[in-house]
């Protein structure tokens, strides 16, 4: 390891060291999840027409009086093109929602409000004050055409798709996935399917990468496993750095005797970035790049493994697809307080509760996984606080 | 519609008729979102032997004082089968982060605090006391063997991946996608790529629906769209019903002329668990089924789809699927008050600020888009209150 520098920095060095991502056109059922490379403009006012929000009668409202009868002249359903009301004193034109208003209509008053007398024929029954533009959408009220309506950066979900659709996108233009391969070291490692020996455990922060990842609908295109053996690893690290934008490893980056990996990037003519942040836990972490690919070196073990992907790997590479970051942040109130390593920020795991409180759920240890899986996510209390306090506010950050 | 009913009656009507959905067996690197069928059992001991948490010397500490100087006999890699130490005084064994502490040795010393004399032999340079059992990862400690370490209805993410890795699971029984289709209804839609003329628009809620539910992962296996005609949307009904578990309607379920659907639904022989929910927006919303088919129902405004789509069908569907509901929940604060009407449920879309405050963003109407899109989720007023009050929490339901 380097010198130590502090969480947010490490942020800043990530951030400003990151590889360029393309953009590609992508269906838009495609799209869930994606970060939106380019604009989408609307083709049309919003809405694109004087348009009935109820089911009723279209009109006039200096007409309306409680106990009116109207002249049903015709029916305007959705879809059908705009038609032309009488000019005859209290006629009306029965309406759809969705229908286009009638040319000399104003106001639609809902069935609710009225009384069928016979098929041509219709009563006001409601004593409401019926005023002009009463449940009409207005043309181009919500928004005016050729105008951006969601900028790019955007992280892609439904209303963004309906808003796609509607100014008639049949494609958009997103951020490609990057190529993104997953390396874990470490010969105490063995396959899932194997049994391992009394001194061994089994493979899971490559699969638990993954899966952080596929939750926010980016999928690794690899997964490897790099022995303690350095001219092998060295081989192995030129090919996976050659073909990927990304390469998020796992182990071998500490201070232990095999933890030659560093060593190794450096040797292959990358940049380190930082080795070593003033962390707990994921202290060893360290940043890698050149021309072509991101190396994040995560340690080993599984809640560093974790807590930096969340904190580190995860955001970046959004970062790198483009997205900005948004409003959303939640914050905790903690239920107790905790005491923490003064010198270090140290990320604590918390289990939410209700009306946004959270209880710390301190792990025993890095390694321990049964408590991480009680908990929803983790605060962040920066270096000088020697605990985590109750009624205290904290930034949330969920696990995914 | 029939007799309005509560939004709360309304969801448990759903809860209490929900199609079956079996279980597969899904290979853990498509796990990702899915929901969990079958418990994960831990098949060792967690962790499985005494570990080291840190690069160092394994000692005994009854024979640690600053400045003793220790014989240095062997190394223990993580990998390694476990050692024996020496039965010497003043032994140890250099050992590396994941390694097994070998026998005789009870406690690990980091690296930080010894020097290095020569090859065999190291001193103790710190003056902080030793206690048997510093970092040493005792077996057993976290979690015992044979033990249930994830429930079933768990929605499996990075660390129940993870875990499961751990435990040998190449494979976990995950609830099978179910068939999912999607329709919408009205004449005044037309397709994406076509140029809608002034009274029609795109269609945009079927896009809305589907991007909605794969953002949770569930992938919607049909999308079609029926016409204003009652024989044809009988046929098309009748075979979409048969062929899917769910079946999710959009448009053509209010009390329009052409909203023939409910009728329908009922002639096919149907069962109506309600039609009509006293909320806004979302009125019409209505749910049928029968032994093969759950039917749900929405109005076609853009935003009572978005909203039911997130209050009443992504929570029956992840139900149906076996997810028993989370801790996780939300509470926000508002910033300003926002007046409702009192006789309904009222979904307010809010826009989250910081320390989990949120404004309310009411839309102009229920197809206002615009207004969705600068919202980041939803609260929830109950009727009987005539507004949404400045400094009281809510809970938030955000937008997928």
């Amino acid at each position: 390891m380097k010198e130590l520098i502090e969480p947010k920095e490490a942020r800043q060095r990530i951030a400003e060291n990151l590889p360029d991502i393309a953009a590609i056109d992508c269906p838009l059922d495609k799209c869930a999840g994606r970060i939106l490379s380019e604009g989408i403009i609307a083709d049309r006012p919003f809405p694109p027409f004087d348009r009935s929000m109820m089911d009723g009668f279209a009109i006039r409202a200096a007409e309306a009086k409680a106990g009116a009868i109207f002249n049903v002249t015709a029916t305007a359903p959705a879809g059908a093109t705009r038609i032309q009301n009488e000019e005859a004193p209290n006629s009306c034109v029965e309406i759809m929602t969705g229908a286009t208003l009638p040319e000399g209509a104003d106001t639609v008053v809902p069935y609710e409000e009225t009384e069928r007398i016979d098929k041509n024929q219709m009563r006001l029954v409601s004593d409401e004050p019926v005023v002009a533009g009463d449940f009409v959408h207005k043309k181009g009220s919500d928004f005016e055409a050729d105008k951006a309506l969601i900028q790019s950066g955007r992280s892609l979900g439904s209303r963004e798709i309906a808003a796609a659709a509607t100014c008639g996108y049949a494609t958009l233009k997103v951020s490609k996935i990057p190529r993104i391969a997953i390396a874990c070291s470490g010969d105490e490692l063995v396959e899932i399917t194997e049994q391992p020996g009394d001194h061994q455990i089994r493979k899971s922060n490559d699969a638990c990468i993954e899966t952080g990842l596929a939750r926010i609908h980016i999928h690794a295109a690899e997964r490897t496993h790099l022995p303690d053996e350095p001219e092998v690893t060295r081989e192995r690290l030129t090919t996976l750095i050659a073909h990927n934008d990304f390469l998020i490893l796992s182990g071998g980056i500490s201070m232990g005797k095999k933890d030659f990996i560093p060593d190794l990037l450096d040797e292959l003519g990358l940049r380190c970035h930082f080795h070593g942040i003033a962390q707990k836990p994921g202290k060893p972490m360290g940043y890698w790049t050149n021309e072509d690919c991101a190396v994040f070196a995560l340690p080993g073990n599984p809640l560093s493994t974790l807590t930096c992907l969340h904190h580190y790997v995860i955001p970046a590479i959004q970062k790198a697809m483009g997205l900005e970051s948004t409003s959303m942040a939640t914050t905790v109130e903690l239920t107790n307080s905790e005491k923490v390593r003064k010198d270090l920020t140290v990320f604590v795991p918390v289990t939410l509760g209700e009306n946004s409180r959270a209880t710390p759920c301190p792990p025993q240890n890095s390694g321990d996984l049964v408590r991480i899986l009680q908990s929803d996510g983790y605060i962040v209390v920066p270096s000088g606080e020697a605990s985590a306090d109750e009624g205290k506010n904290y930034g949330f950050h969920p696990w995914h």
